[in-house]
Parts: C-alpha cells; structure tokens; sequence
C-alpha cells in the first residue's frame, strides 16, 4: 500500500475529497475480458449511497458512477462491454456539496477528527467535509470491489454484516444471510435489528453516535491464497480494512478471544476430506494460517468508532490555538459503522482479487 | 508490503527458514551517516533469542548477527562505524538445527500450523522447524528494528509489554514500565508477572500452551506521520503486527472497545497548548486521527493465538489425506507471545521510519 | 515502474484510451502548497496539442484539462489555488473522435503498430485510434510534467529540443534554445528548422513519415539525485524515455558514442570550483555518474521510429491469419518525433520531481 | 525499480560492496518447483568472474556462490534441491580485497567515477574499490540471473555478444553464437576476435581502456509480454541495461537507426503464419511493439563507456577542493564491456522471468 494506491497486481488508486470536483479510482492490472458495466458498479454504489433510511447521513448524493477507461465493446464481443486489461479509470461527480455547512469548522479542528493531523502534516487542509478524510473516499472503494469480485471465480462468495451496535451485539444463533438485505442495518439478526431501530433513534434524536462491529467473510476461496512473510493475506486485509475511515481495530477468526485459549482448543483439527485437502472441524483460524487461506471460510471482523460529529459541546482548540467549544452541525451519520457494510465487502474483494492475481503469477492457477 | 518486503523508504526484505543455512535481512533506504555496529543489534536480538528463561522453546540458538554490507568505517569517521546509505544487509547462521525433531511431522499437517496451507499453495514445502513459516523469522525483524530505532529522532521512544496471558489481564493501574526488563514475560504489571510464573508453569507442564495480548507504544512521535488513504500510519502498522507469526487481531487505541462507546465519550477533546499544538485531554484515538499521527503517544495492541505445537493428541491428516493422530514434539514456547515483544517494538519502529522518511520527502522535515 | 504507475514518490498513474470517453492522469505524492490551475497545465499541453501546423495530424482536441481533486483555495491561501498534498486527478475529454476512420482496421494488424501484441496478449483489443497504444496517452504525461515542474526548486530548467529528423541532424554550433519556440519542429537549429518544412513537407505528401532524436536538457539539478543500484536517474530515466510512443532508443550524455572513445577522452576532469563541489571541464557523462546527478547539466536524447501509419500499401495478416495489404489512412503525423518535444519535458520533470523527493527523504534537502 | 530492487514478481534486491565482507541477492517471488543448485548459479558467475584472461582485471575473486535460503531436497524430491516459492538468498563473499590499493584515492575524486556523486549524495563513501559503485555489484545480477533463466520456459534462449570494441564493429555477416564461447571477447564474429586480441593489447599496455557495446538477443519468447503504459517490456529493459555499470546507451531493435528511416522500411510486415501468428518479414522492431512481445526475437544493444581507470594523470580534485593529478592505479579491466556480456544476458532473463510471471498473474498462460 502506498498513499492513495493499494494492491500489487489488482491495483486501485483513489483520488478526490468529499467537496470538490469529483471523485473516483483507477483500477489497474484487471484481467481482460471480463464483462462490467456501469449498471453493475452501480448496484454496488447504491448500497453504500447516503440517505436510504433516517440511520444515516441525509446528504443527497446521486453517486453516479461513469467508467472513462478499460473496457470496450463491439460486435466481436457480443455487444458485451469487456474490460481490455488496460486501467479502468472510474468517475463519481459530487453534487449535493453545501460548503457552506462546514463553514464555521474552518478555523477549529473538530475533536476525533483528522482536521488537526491534516493541518500538522501539509500546513493546510480542504476543511470542506473533512476533505480527503471525509468517509465519502470510501465509494470509489465500493467501485473498485464491484470490478474485484468479477475478477475471482464464481465460488468466491464475499459478505458482510453488521454484527454489534454499541455495546449490543447480535445472538449469532440467529445469523441469515438473508435477513442483510431486509433491514437498513446490515444485520444479520432480525431480532436485532428490530432492537436496533429503537436504540438507533434515541442515538439519533440525542445528537449522540455509537461505534459498531462489522464481520466480513469470504466463501470458496481456494487454498494457497496469501505470501508469506509480508504478502500474507491476514496482513494485507489487516491493513485494508484498518484504512476504512473510523476503523479502530481488525481481527481473523477468533481474533483476540484467542488469546485467552489453550493450544488444544484453537488449533482446528482436520480430518481426511473427499476432495483430497483435509476437512477442517473448526475455524478458529478465521481461514488463514500461516498468512495463506486454507479453503475454509476467510472471517475478518473489525471496529468502528462512534463518528465524533456529534450535537454535545466537545472542548477543542481552533488553528491559532485558543480554546473553543464545538458542536458539529451538518448532516451526520448516527452510526457510521453501518455504510462500511458494504466497504468491507469491497475491501475482501479487493484483497483477495490482488491475491488470486498474484498467486497465478508466481504458482499457476490456484484450486 | 510485497511477499518479502516491506516499508516504502525505509525498506526490509527478509529471507531464511527455520532450518537453513542462515536467516537474515536486507535494509534498504536507510540514512547514511547512521552509527551502528553489530553489537548495538546483538542487544536487542538478545532480548528475542529463545533459550533465556523456562519460558521459552529451549532451543539454542546464539542468534549471532553479522552485517555484511552497508557501513563504513574509517578515522575520518572517528573510527565510529556509520551507515553509507546503500543497502545493509545482515546475516544470522541457524546453528542447533536438530532437523531430526520434525521428521514424524515431515507426511503430517500439524493443527494450527502453516503446514497444510503452505502445502495448498507450493505443492511442497521445507518441513524442518516449519521452514519459513517458522517465528525464527522475526529474528531478523528485530535485527532491522535495532536499526529503524536508530533511524529515529531520540526523543521517539518505542517500548513494548506483555498485557494479558491466556485469559489473564493486567492491571493497568499498575503499570510500570521498568518493569518489563526485571520478569521473564516483558509484563509491566509485578504482581501480574508474578502469578505468570506459576500459571506458565503449569501449561507448559501439562504440554499446553496459551495465548497473549502485547502493547507497543511510541511515545515524542511527532504529529504529521501517516499518509492518507492506503498509507495510513495505522493501516501500516496493523499489516505489520498481524504478518507476526501467530497475530490473529491488532488494535488501536480503544480498539474493539471504541465500538461500545458514544460519541461524547470516544472524541479526544483538545485545550491550547503552550507548543502551539492543542494538548489533548484523552487518547481514545491511540495517537492517529486520520491515518496521521496527533502528537500524541501510538498506542497499538495485537492478539497472539496459543502455539498449535502441544503434547495433546490432536486429530489431522497426511499428505495422501489419510487421518492421523498428531503430536507435536520438538521443543516449544508455551507462550509464543512472550518473545512477540522485542518483535512488536522492531515493527513499531520499521513502520514508524519509514514513515518518518516518506514524510520528509513529501513534505519535508516533520514537528 | 509498474503496469500505467511510475515514480516512488512523485507517483504518475495514467488511463484512457485514444477514442474512450477521457483520459488523464492522478498524481499522487505531491507536496503540499503548490501553486497550481488548470490554465498552468493547459499552456504545457497546448504545445503537445495536434493540430497546430500542418506537420502534425489533423485530428482535432480541445485538450482541455480538469482538475478533479487535490487542489485548494480560499482566502487563506490568498485565493491561490495550491496542492493540499493528496492526490490529483486530470481528466482531458476525448472530443473529436471519429471512431469509423478506424473501423476498416478492426478485423487488420497494422505492421509497425501494437495491434498484433495487444491481442497476442489480451485476446481482443479497443481497436479505435490503436486504443491504450495511441500516442494520445503522452498528453496526461504532459498534464503530469506540469505540475512537477513546480515541485521542483525554481533553479532547475528542463528544456528539450528535436536534434534530428529523419537522416537530418542539426548543427550544434547553431544551438539557441530561443529558436525552439519559433518554428513548428521544437528545433534550436534555424537554418535545420527552414530544411525540414520543406522536406517534411515532401514526406507528408509522398503520405510517408520519419523518425526523429530529440534531446532533452535539465540544468541547475543540485549533485545527489539518484539512487544506486536499481534507482539511478538514468535507469529512470531511460525508462521514462523509451516509455514514449515509438521510443527505440535512449542514451545519456555521450551515450553510443563513449563505445568508441578511449578513457582518458571520457572521463570528464575536474578542477576546483569556488562553490565548494568542483568544475567540471567537460560533461561526456551528461550530468549523471554512478546513477547519481553530479550538478552538471543532465543531457538525454532519444530515438523516435517513423509511424507506421502511411498511405503506401504494407503486408500484413487479419485477425483470421489471412494475408491481407493494409494502408493506414486516417489522421496521422508525418513526423511523430515533433510531438515527443513536450513529453520529453514532461517525463524529464516527472523523474526529477520524484528523485528529488526520494532524496529528501532518505538523506534531507539536497544541495 | 525502487533503491536496491528491481522486479515486481521475480524481485531481485542486492547488496554488497567491492571491498565489505560479502555482496549478493535475494530473489523473491521465484516460483516453487524449479531445480538449482549451487553449482548451477556457479556455472554462471564464472563466466563473469575477473582475472580469466589477460583482458580482465587481474584481482582474484573466488566469487563463490553460497545458497542460504529458498531451497529444499529430501527424498520426496528425489534428492533434487528444488526452490520452495520463498526468497533465496545468495552469498559471496569478498576474499581477494586488498583495500589499501585504494588508499591513495580516498581523498580524491576520480574522474569518470561515482566518487564525487556519493559524496555529493551521502556526504561521505565507502572509497575502497569504488564500494557500492563497484562493477563488482553485478556478480549479484548474474547470480540471479542463473534462478531467473530457470523460471523461463526451456524454450526461451538468451544470449549477449560483444558487437563493438571502442570504434570497431564486428561484421555482422559473420556473426556465430558459437564463436562468443571461443574467445576472451565474447564476441560472435571470430575475425573481429582475432582483431580485438592485439587492439586491446596496445589498449592495455598504454594504460588506457576502450568502451564496447553489447548486444543481448532473446529467442523464443511468445507474444504478450509486457505490459502498457509503465511496464513496458523495452522500458523495463531499458532501466535494467542502464543500470549496469558504466551503460551510457541502450537500444531495441533498430534502435537509433530507426529515427533514419521512412514509414515504409520501418514497419516490419507480416504474412500469416503457420501457426496461427503471424510471420514477421524483418525485424526492426527488436521484438517489442507498443512495450509488448511480438513472438520476434527480442534484440537490445547497449553501450559501455570505457572505464576511467587509467594510468594517465587526469585533472581532478580533493575532498576539500584542491586541484590535484590522478592517476588510477589497481587492477582494472581495459574494456569493462566484455565482462558485461553475462551481466545483460542475467538481466535479461530477470525482466523476462518478471514479465512472464507478471503476464501469467493478469492474462494466464501466455503462449
């Protein structure tokens, strides 16, 4: 990863602030041949898009994606729009900016924040929504994942849930995929989301915000995923998800409850499997031992920090260093924790498309 | 971070396995100019060498570093050793092999190790001692450490601690650094380490092992480190803790626990500093706000699952996916994440030299 | 250099193709505070801009650029337009398209052009324009060189030159760096500008083309940039330069002709200069030993094969492997080398600007 | 190509000085499963190696390969040591040192030398041989080189050949690959090696050195390598061969005879081949068409300046600027080029090996 660059062969490069012209990324070293268009990034974007449901921000942004590169169609190709192989460059306008909101905020550095880091590190900062800090960057992500999930095998399957709500988490007894896409929270529980709801509303209606726990998992990925020492998946998904806006904390199966085991409980035993590579008993490993996927579900899961946009006074200092207390105004997510669903999808598919590319490189095709 | 690299500027590629003729790294990047000598890297490899307390696999490894290139010496210099600017590398000969130990395992995947995954990926793999995937590695992790510490200003001090043992925590009220040097478990807490003793003692005589939190901590870091997005000072350090041998979670600042909290109690609130930066009044945000470092001390955390490598039988298969019974002989650490510590401080200091130099070319001298 | 990404620090990634929607560049890694507005990088690519004489092709571009993102101004900044230091992206739309001059080549390799190696490699190919291959790629370099030329200290002056057109060197002895602005050929010859219309004029009606050298020229670049082994400034920049369209050839200084020239004639001698480095009494080395500039003027020239895009009738084969005679008609550049003029500036600037970075990153200003 | 490091696959990092302890590599990225052993790289580096005849420096190096990681045998791999996918290091070390030889310069710049650039970069040098700018650098690149020819299919044939001694060019009507084995020169055409004896002989006995230009030639590479717009396969090539020492000058196919020619002599036509390709009537191109493989043999020059290690005194100056007379003694090589020839063939497989591995990571197979 590099400043606004990640992946080695499935490279993405981000560009754009949350009020400027326009933001977007460029794909490089996508497989030719694949079949992508608009309609599809789209799809991915519109789960991400602000203002679907009263729990979050209500900035209206039509989050448009335009594909100015890379793919190409004509009757050879059926009419089908294909990607070339060459850098799939892909546009997303801003539209809805209010600059004016976040006018006041220009001289104070809202705490929790990147505003005072931004000024201590370039001497200046585009305070207009946070700038490049703003979670807004996290579309071209979204953008980005949709080409990465064509780009693996039709077995990969990639979700993501929301599987804890300040300090209420879910009953896993209840997990359903299905039940992701019924509720405006990503929650693989119905009964908590139903909870959620109530308790999301009084966060709302306080001005307040809550922190939240995503989990992301990847189906039907092949053994032999992942380099060591450095290239291992777990480090690579580690920092991809780390560099999720409000991201705190990352961890691969159990994660830290591993730590409070014993040997003979966390290794996860195998026995002879019909397809030749062992069957696992357990998944204590989250799918990834040694820093490569063993072919048994790949469980990242990772925190999210209340968003600091919040009603209440919070004591703070302004640029030429006097004291000011700030009430963050705007429009503002209650729980930003639930937009990164769909982030988190993009960032595994991101990752493990690198992965899948590069191990082709060096080994031949995985399986 | 590619398959054997990592840093940008300040770039380590690392090489050997458990059981070859040598391990070892090259350092590429560094400031010319630099003193250092052998012995300066041999103090802190000394701190990670196995063998030291009854804590530790009782391997005999002398972990003796050489430097092969990349320093001068000469009375211009004052006789002091400096680094030249060009690469530095470094070499630790294995010396007490005993590949004997792991020939039963040589046609057996052991639970919770690499083996199978390694296996999946290369279609073969040096079995002896784990071959690469072994934790042998982070030896010349520490050895780059030693020099990344010295690429530093003086005032960025990096020190580590054990924080919990299998389920047992710290109390964090009794927190004393100094400590850390006087006990076989780096834990900063002596009644904590106290009580280890005999707990350690008993896993490792029932042929067990267990798990463990580490905390690394930078302190005088000057604001302005970090690189949004995808260079994210916390997204680089959570790639470097997790691709530690056994790392299974990183964490932040708060941390998970940010995801329970509101955002009135998460936001770090800021009072006019007398340096012209604010002085904060909480370090929820662990020292990075935006990928960026605030001034304010780096607070991470990492989660070491317990060795697989126990006395219990645990269930598995062979190479031709026959099952098997597997015991893992050899000689062990019952708490692998005791001697993660000297490694957490190497990669905290990697991580923050790099860094430190990206910084200054982009934007000059930092502070 | 990776796939369409070069520079460590000073970062360049590029996308579009000829006949696609846009095309354009993002720069990432450059420092903050940098004056810059779209009008600056307009008046470096109206001189790559065809169109202007009718020594170049008559496709017609506007060529107007957008910046996208990374760029800031309120009344802080003075209403200046500056780099907040993360990433900028360009975009130049793509106008004047006129897909259907190309349809007659879609099922056709044209000899001399990338079309066989595009679909030997990706199985099909955007044959519009010759798609990613087009030349039309240079003019986002050239975006790009504009805003690396501010990177730069204002004491470095990159200029570049056409040497020669077809079998037509130019005399030396009448170098004037003034007259590059004066005749349509960016010639610093005035007597070999007058020559080339005339025959220039010859090739294009004869519906030929011919190559061309150009030279280009960084002066007041401080000693020290550069980097041994892999990162000296002439690997990077003979890179840089045979990525040009057409490039078949690089060198440096006195570059082929050293081959034949003794040690005592090329080793540039020194004598003591009164700013502390020496004087040097010649410059066969063209400002670079050992990978590393040495203060004097770096000199690099490059080779440009004729375009391939002619109106006599080539053999050639269908996609189908059917023997086929091809005449390139269409819109095209007698000389291609004119054009190349500006994009040596431009990747000169680029390669400099991220050098320059490197080395204050890892050694401090240099000077 | 980053400091020390070039490839994005097949990565190859060196280190080492003429006169430190040891110089060589790791190769990272290599795939698993290929035969090398110690002799096979051995093999190599002796056809490099100085002192063989009287047309080389005369310092004795053993240049004695040792394999430090990266490999493994036992009885599964039938006794073969196979590379095992993670990085090999490889090891030689400087027995033949002789330091003070070059006491007498360390206060001097040599001319022609990287003396004055290091200290102008680094603010002081390690001066014994040249240290890091010594050619003795490259016996790592053939080291590698020998892993790299392995990773490439058998039926890709590289090999280089000295094509020009200082102003005197082979006639390449009689160009034998068969010759380059029988003669000190490595050169192709025995007439001209026979020539080349007495030239270099007056050239060595005056003290003096003559620069040559190499010509590296790969058969059998299929089409598809490479990779627009940044990884250019000439581009990559261009970096590699201007990286060797005392490279002034590269060239692919026609190179800088190209800008000579008409369109129409050129474009290398084509016929439908047999085997689904087409038949290339000439081969101007060198192999490469917009930076991709054609299926062509892959033709690359380059030139070597003469060394400046002469006996003649040259102007020059101190350290501490005073004007002085220098006159280089040691054991130099009168023309640096021969040793050259196995330097290009190593880089060249190393860039292949890359590409390869880089084409089969985005496309599949290539072929």
């Amino acid at each position: 990863m590099s400043h606004n660059t990640f992946g080695h062969l499935f490279r993405v490069t981000t560009f754009g602030e949350s009020h400027g012209v326009a933001l977007g990324c460029v794909v490089d070293g996508c497989p030719p041949g694949i079949p992508i268009d608009a309609a599809d990034i789209q799809a991915e974007l519109d789960r991400r898009k602000p203002g679907q449901s009263r729990f979050t921000t209500q900035r209206r942004e039509a989050d448009e994606v335009r594909i100015l590169s890379g793919v190409f169609a004509d009757d050879r190709t059926g009419g089908v729009q294909l990607t070339t192989g060459t850098p799939i460059a892909l546009e997303i306008a801003n539209t809805d900016q209010r600059s004016k909101d976040y006018s006041e905020i220009r001289d104070s550095y809202r705490p929790g924040h990147a505003d005072y880091a931004y000024d201590a590190k370039y001497g200046f900062r585009d305070y207009r929504g946070g700038g490049r800090s703003s979670a807004r960057e996290t579309a071209a992500r979204v953008a980005a994942g949709a080409i990465a999930r064509r780009v693996l095998p039709g077995e990969i399957i990639i979700q993501a849930a929301l599987v804890q709500m300040g300090p209420h988490a879910i009953d896993r007894a209840r997990w359903d995929w299905d039940e992701v896409a019924r509720n405006p929270f990503f929650c693989p529980d119905a009964t908590a989301a139903a909870f959620y709801e109530g308790y999301l509303d009084g966060i709302r209606k306080d001005g307040s915000s809550v922190g939240a726990v995503i989990e992301v998992v990847a189906e039907g990925v092949p053994p032999g995923l992942g380099a060591p020492i450095y290239g291992k998946l777990d480090a690579d998904l580690a920092a991809a998800m780390m560099s999720i806006n409000a991201v705190k904390g990352v961890e691969i199966g159990d994660g830290f409850a591993s730590a409070a085991l014993r040997g003979e409980d966390n290794a996860d035993e195998m026995r002879s499997g019909n397809g030749g590579g062992p069957t696992f008993l357990a998944n204590h490993a989250g799918g990834v031992l040694g820093g490569i996927s063993t072919g048994q579900p790949i469980v990242c899961r990772f925190a999210v920090k209340p968003t600091s946009s919040i009603l209440t006074p919070r004591m703070s200092v302004t640029r030429d260093n006097r004291d000011v207390d700030l009430v963050t105004k705007g429009r503002h997510d209650p729980c930003v924790g639930i937009r990164a669903v769909p982030v988190a999808e993009a960032m595994m598919a991101c990752v493990l498309a690198d992965h899948y590319l590069r191990h082709r490189g060096q080994v031949g095709k995985p399986g």
